[in-house]
């Protein structure tokens, strides 16, 4: 801007602008409705960010992310504890909870093989893994990484490393989507959803 | 979210949320980046927020954001200090600033009169503008509100306390913007761009 710098602005602004998603613009209509906010609310807020990063880290069972030492879902003795759901990423565990239909125990891999972006599996918690179905009391381990072709990789991949283990490994049924509209279904998962049918 | 709660992370999806245009997902997601960031860097931001908020006043002569006493601009010696651009806004003078064609000073209303949202002239920075005027040294004062019904009563408002001062009041021209296409201009903006035609 010529002839116009306010350093701390322009620092909050390259801030706001880091973030994913969030572009020049955008990053300065935050930044404008932060200074608007009062000493208490802009305190809140920087300490909501530092409190965040420095207490919270991956629980030391199933790696989900926790503020104590095991993550509130490793802790609840209610859990069925013979099943371990494999996801990606902490925002699946969230989406599974949210069902409310899943009891059972997880595990974030937090992320998936792909050797296109140099991730391979010593990046990912799959020693962690193995080290909780070796322990035997597992009878379960569901595949629920995304259905993309990394996900798949991960899925197929790690699956051979469980069944010599002697543990059952399930995968997550593909089809159409609950109150999806089948002409807009893509042809992969229109096939997926023919041949998994099921009996009515 | 049943059974699984994270209290700093819920904390710093609340803060993120709390912003303007970013929803419970949009949230999420900058939180697990912020999580992702290094500790330097999460702590470069919640300090960007808080230096920001702390430093970041308005100038004592155009009401502009500023770190010092004077804004740059109002600090400038180069700048004709005959000319005012009164804008509603601080991104405004950005605005006009990018132009790289506009050499005098400003004021930042911090708004625009709104009966319907409570704003009346009592909440903007016009005694800051009218001190500014009567002192002598303004020969111009270009009124640069939005072109909208708050903006206009504004523009109107101001032109009627600054003539008597006996200073010269301009708006800005209305026309159609450069680079638009004709077929989609309004019928206002063509009727204004229509009476205010300029010989070639």
């Amino acid at each position: 801007m010529a002839g116009y710098h306010v350093p701390p602005l322009e620092r909050l602004v390259d801030a706001l602008e880091s973030l994913p998603g969030i572009g020049h613009k955008t990053a300065q209509r935050l930044a404008y409705h932060i200074l608007g906010l009062s000493s208490e609310e802009a305190a809140k807020f920087a300490s909501a960010v530092t409190e965040a990063h420095e207490s919270i880290h991956y629980c030391s069972v199933c790696c989900n992310l926790t503020d104590g030492d095991l993550c509130p879902i490793c802790r609840d003795e209610s859990r069925d504890r013979s099943v371990i759901c494999v996801v990606e990423d902490p925002r699946d565990v969230f989406a599974f909870e949210r069902t409310n239909e899943y009891h059972g125990l997880y595990h974030v891999l937090h992320g998936a093989i792909s050797p296109l972006s140099g991730i391979g599996p010593d990046q990912l918690r799959i020693r962690e893994l193995l080290l909780r179905v070796r322990d035997g009391s597992v009878s379960e381990v569901i595949m629920a990484t995304n259905p993309t072709v990394e996900g798949e990789a991960t899925a197929m991949y790690l699956s051979r490393l469980l069944k010599p283990i002697g543990v059952k490994v399930t995968r997550l049924a593909y089809g159409i989507p609950v109150g999806g509209d089948l002409e807009y279904a893509d042809e992969v998962t229109l096939t997926r959803a023919i041949e998994g049918r099921q009996e009515l």
